[in-house]
């Protein structure tokens, strides 16, 4: 499994960059090849300055080796050995209008010290950031992850939407990061769903990101905006900053085991303000977004 | 002592503030009144689009009630009540040539169930975070802060120095936050200092700021800088960002014991930027700058 697992993001990496690079129109992705002195590495890819898109990175890496300490105390388990692969991918357009998006596909095994596999899984989602609110926007995304998920379950979608609404939580600031989409983990082999299965459902979800991404960018990307909306945007991006760095326990675990910092931090916006106690002003666009962020909202 | 340290901090906010208002010449302090649901509050005060000031908050607070779950867990102590007041500023000048700065000073009281003091403690210090390292600055900065200690115990500078180093430090970056300063904590009273001496220590330190701090901003900030510089001053803002947000203490104990956000957040800078894999050019005073914050320097 891991081979084709990690076949397949490779390949949907280029499949997400080539059209990336194809909607910017002005700038490509630049490749940097990582070694992890433990054991594996990555291709990350980084877009900067674009004429769509300021920031963004959509990154491979498969590691492997020793499980580290940290990761043994959080997993509970003892000295084992792992691999894990992932594509990992976060998008921060210019104009205001466009949602900046994140998704993450990835494959997990451990190994006992005679390399047999003891537990192995797939995890993963795709969730929508936007700085204001266009309930079509919402919805397609939703439509286009739900159309994935039914494929294979039918409970899919409305657990899995669940817990990227609860895990995507700023619970300083009592809100959403942004309007959701799926966040699954631990899917492992069971009675319903084989290796194979998850296998099939997670590649499936992959394969609709940019289904579910593409047409909100071209819906929105040439819209004019304001100085004022630009700040709002950057505003909303020091609270992604803050969901990043407090609660994400990808970017801390990735922090505190000697990840590849560049790689996990080229998720942090490129422009970003903190205004003291800023609020949106009554009945405006910008507070119409807050609002729903407060909420958990069925969108279809 | 409680009333006492109180009253100091509540003195020392004015001084600061006027003396800063004094220096900006263009925008004063807002003060935020607040109160915490379960006993106490604070007086924030925020500075914003100054002249030399863009953004910052020089803030008390003295709080009471049960101690929260996660503090008692973090003192490894049962259901006790407790008492602490501070006075905690950020300042991030506009003008890269200028450092930010940080300080703290704090008192902390635990009771029993029948209102007896069980622990007693002062804590505290100041930090300073050049974005472009001038020796003589650096060197005034620590002199001040060793001159405050010197008046009270002759290990007490390079003790607090090194604590200052090695809690002000970016594991992640393996850089320090800035060039230091003190930092001390959970002083108590022993053979060699009561909790009297403590106090005369800690308000001497505090009342030390403005002379480590000022001189330098006076001395930098009407200097020329490029749109360059300013954008290295956004990327090191980054770090700092980072620093709050992944492991200053104070910081995440605020978001996850229902602290005020506004007043724990004003901490961050107002305009800050993150680039993919950023590094200075050879040879440039940026990296200069870099190369001391991969080491502890002795200033003095």
């Amino acid at each position: 499994m891991k081979e084709v697992f990690y076949k397949y993001i490779q390949e949907l990496q280029d499949t997400i960059t080539s059209k990336i690079e194809e909607i910017d129109g002005k700038t490509t992705f630049k490749e940097d090849i990582w070694k992890r002195p433990e054991g594996g590495g990555g291709r990350t890819r980084v877009i900067e300055n674009g004429a769509v898109f300021e920031k963004g990175g959509v990154n491979i890496s498969a590691v492997h080796g020793a499980l580290p300490k940290a990761m043994q105390h959080y997993f509970k388990v003892g000295d084992l050995d792992f691999f894990a692969c992932g594509l990992s991918l976060v998008l921060h357009p210019k104009n205001p209008f466009v949602p900046t998006v994140h998704a993450n596909w990835r494959y997990f095994e451990m190994y006992d010290k005679n390399g047999s596999v003891v537990d192995s899984w797939f995890g993963g989602g795709q969730d929508l950031t936007p700085y204001y609110l266009f309930e079509e926007d919402a919805k397609h995304f939703h439509q286009i992850c739900k159309n994935a998920c039914d494929a294979h379950h039918p409970e899919f979608y409305t657990t899995y939407k669940k817990k990227c609404d609860e895990y995507f939580y700023n619970t300083h600031r009592e809100e959403a990061r942004g309007i959701g989409g799926l966040f699954f983990d631990y899917c492992k082999a069971s009675n319903e769903m084989s290796m194979q299965d998850w296998y099939s459902f997670v590649s499936d979800v992959g394969n609709s990101f940019l289904e579910a991404y593409i047409p909100i960018v071209t819906r929105r990307k040439d819209s004019s905006y304001t100085k004022k909306q630009r700040n709002w945007q950057e505003i909303r991006r020091g609270r992604y900053v803050e969901f990043n760095l407090v609660h994400d326990k990808g970017t801390l675990f990735g922090l505190r085991t000697n990840g590849r910092i560049e790689s996990i931090l080229m998720s942090l916006p490129p422009h970003v303000q903190w205004q003291y106690d800023h609020h949106p002003e009554p009945d405006s666009e910008e507070e119409k977004l807050v609002k729903v962020l407060k909420k958990s909202v069925e969108w279809l």
